[in-house]
């Protein structure tokens, strides 16, 4: 039986055992789910064993732990590092799902539930493609090295100092990662391209109590109205970011990767489908794929402060939050970026409050230079896989590991996502496409066997 | 014995039974302490009985009951209507209560716990100043009907439909309301003009659903970015509200009136430490005690959307909430200001976004021509209780049924208040003074036996 074969025939059963790992509620933000979090890595653990996989390792960290495993040494033959995560994003918020976010269950073509595509079921992709592998010639047919890490949605740092105490042990010839998108329904994509994020957190001060706003309003410092007063400062009128040197090292879009994106099998309508809004929204002169890819954002992710109950409670606050995100392009700077974020914002405070400002987290932009053969084996195991040419093309999300594994082993890194953009990855009825999914175990199994041949 | 020598024995007594009527936690905006509102309501009524009062009546309503009575009819007297609530504000955020919110505790000369001050500690000083009248005299001085209710921090409307509906049976010469501050501590006052207050909430809709904001930012409206804009822009930079036609019917301010609101003995320092913040900020070219009394605002009272929990999610969410309000000064009509300030809302959205605008209750501002004898018996029976001349002053806050009242019946309304600016009504560690407490009784108590002289 031949390896394509073989993962046909255990469709049910990688299905049910995909559920199986989604059922863990691996929510890394959360302190209280730290338990299903070591449990997750143990569940990824034990199906590696399975795979093929040996010195199979369970790795402790400050918060939480990284899985990571080798295959027997095959010499002469090329290695890769496979990166992805166990960790998937709170599920809140719950009234919104279909069907609870951690009772995984299929409809339509789709299996809905948190992790599907965001990246358990990714995950679970190279599992079975490895296994399949083994089971079918008894042994892998490259240098396998997997290391699969729970802070990937906390944006947490345990990874890289793992990275850095262990580099000579982690040297390959190239990194695979799955945890990006396909353009479109049944066409295969390889993602060139990856925005970095700054996370920021604030804490507004005006009075030192909660006042009433009948006895005191008119007067007071309302730290709600002077943290909408300062966001609503931080885009011109045609939504540019209006922070001072922001821009200065975007790197300009060349004409031709600009016809490049414009000849892609886009939807458009399908694009403003997924959406919803009555309208879209975005920097004037580029678009829609290169606001989304190619320029940085200023992005408000939650706020709160006051009365948020039911009913009408007149007061005014002493302290109003936010959290926010910068979206960064070649060739911003992370560190740069983040100073330039708080300079502005408390230059645009009044004195009359305080600020705490927090920058939660960092994350480089990344590019890769899409020459190297190993582009070509991703490709067309995709094309064999799927039965359609595959396309290359970036994405506007954020996968650190990718920039910052380039910049520590100076090894190519090929993003070959399964998940589609409409997936809802963060949001409630998270879903994957089971076409693509299995589609997906097929495709890293047939580029597995091609990089033996390289 | 004196009914002044017998308040001041009953002390102990009294503020022990405060307690008791404190750790009812009447919470009117919160469906799930709708036994605990009808608990204080039944607890009020037993109250009256003791106090002399007849008739004494727990009416239900749609919401919360009220509660009236009145005492046994004195031909010749004439008859005071008595208006007060039971209901008080959420304690929210409880983790900022020195003590809790329903464990009444004394520190300091003070007594701690939600309401306190505003208003179960008011009603209280009537419940015991009748109570002591009856005790003494073997019956009431004047005729006294009492109007408590349960839905004055809710904006509840069954009231009106009670008054509307018992219009002879309430028929008074004069209203008497004990809701408002003292204007410092020490200085009796009797306010003779409250601001308005229109409540509003606002749902604003960007996508049909939260987006991953790497995925999709860029190129969305994120409705916590356009909330956060359309609010920066209800106020200028002198921070005069921006709403076309706000201001058109806003009484000004004679040159008689700002001199004799300079002259009060107010402390700004002591308004400066209340608020606690860095700096006061103020519509420009008025001065506090005018910002506050008699200058109209926009307040916001509550933003929230996206994530608010522990760490990072990169959402960009579908909806964005808000709750504020409007301060109305004469002679601006509240349903003319809610329709120019939901216009005007409207008017800033973009169209990428949708809209629901809820307009929660709306009231009137109220101005009292203060030469009707019955404003010389308060000012005299407070200059008695508390040993110091009383002072004529205006408020910031809101109760609609004076100027409702005043409408309905065309009788004169005196506000007599006990409470001090700085006793955080609406916010943790509400307190009221003991001095103002007793002293409230003692004025309380001259004022009936003045008020059978008129």
């Amino acid at each position: 039986m031949s390896v394509i074969n073989f993962i046909e025939k255990h469709r049910d059963q990688h299905l049910e055992e995909l559920k199986e790992f989604l059922r863990i509620p691996s929510i890394s933000t959360s302190s209280q789910h730290k338990p299903d979090v070591d449990r997750a890595a143990h569940w990824v653990a034990d199906h590696l064993r399975n795979a093929g996989m040996q010195k199979v390792e369970v790795v402790p960290t400050p918060l939480h732990p990284l899985v990571y495993a080798e295959s027997p040494r095959l010499p002469g033959k090329p290695t890769v590092l496979v990166y992805s995560h166990y960790d998937v994003q709170p599920p809140e918020p719950l009234e919104l799902w279909t069907s609870p976010a951690f009772e995984p269950t299929v409809r339509g073509g789709n299996l809905y539930g948190r992790g599907t595509a965001d990246d358990k079921g990714q995950v679970h992709i190279h599992l079975k493609a490895l296994e399949a592998l083994q089971t079918q010639h008894g042994k892998l047919p490259v240098n396998v090295k997997i290391l699969i890490e729970g802070e990937e949605e906390v944006g947490g740092t345990n990874l890289w100092d793992f990275v850095r105490n262990n580099r000579e042990r982690l040297q390959s010839d190239a990194l695979v990662i799955s945890d990006t998108s396909m353009l479109a329904p049944g066409v295969p994509s390889i993602t060139y391209g990856l925005r970095g994020l700054n996370y920021y957190q604030v804490e507004i001060t005006g009075p030192s109590q909660d006042l009433h706003s009948g006895l005191f309003g008119g007067a007071v410092p309302n730290p709600l109205t002077i943290l909408s007063r300062t966001i609503a400062q931080l885009h011109d009128r045609n939504l540019r970011v209006s922070i001072p040197r922001f821009y200065d090292d975007v790197a300009r879009l060349s004409p031709s990767e600009r016809k490049a994106l414009k000849a892609l099998p886009w939807n458009e309508a399908e694009f403003r489908k997924t959406v919803g809004a009555p309208g879209l929204a975005g920097e004037k002169g580029y678009s829609i794929l290169e606001q989304l890819w190619c320029r940085p954002t200023f992005e408000l992710n939650g706020i709160w402060g006051g009365y948020m109950a039911e009913g009408a409670k007149t007061v005014i606050p002493s302290k109003a939050h936010a959290k926010f995100s910068t979206r960064l392009v070649p060739h911003q700077d992370p560190q740069k970026i983040a100073a330039l974020v708080e300079k502005y914002f408390r230059k645009l405070l009044p004195k009359s409050v305080t600020c705490q400002f927090e920058v939660l987290s960092t994350g480089k932009p990344w590019l890769a230079p899409y020459t190297h053969p190993i582009f070509r084996a991703a490709a067309d195991a995709l094309e064999q896989g799927f039965g359609r040419k595959a396309v290359f093309i970036r994405e506007g999300g954020s996968i650190p590991i990718a920039s910052e594994m380039s910049d520590i082993f100076h090894i190519p890194c090929v993003l070959m996502g399964f998940g589609l953009p409409d997936e809802n990855a963060h949001a409630p009825d998270e879903h994957i496409s089971l076409e693509n999914y299995f589609g997906g175990i097929k495709s890293a199994a047939l580029f597995y066997e091609r990089l033996a041949t390289l």
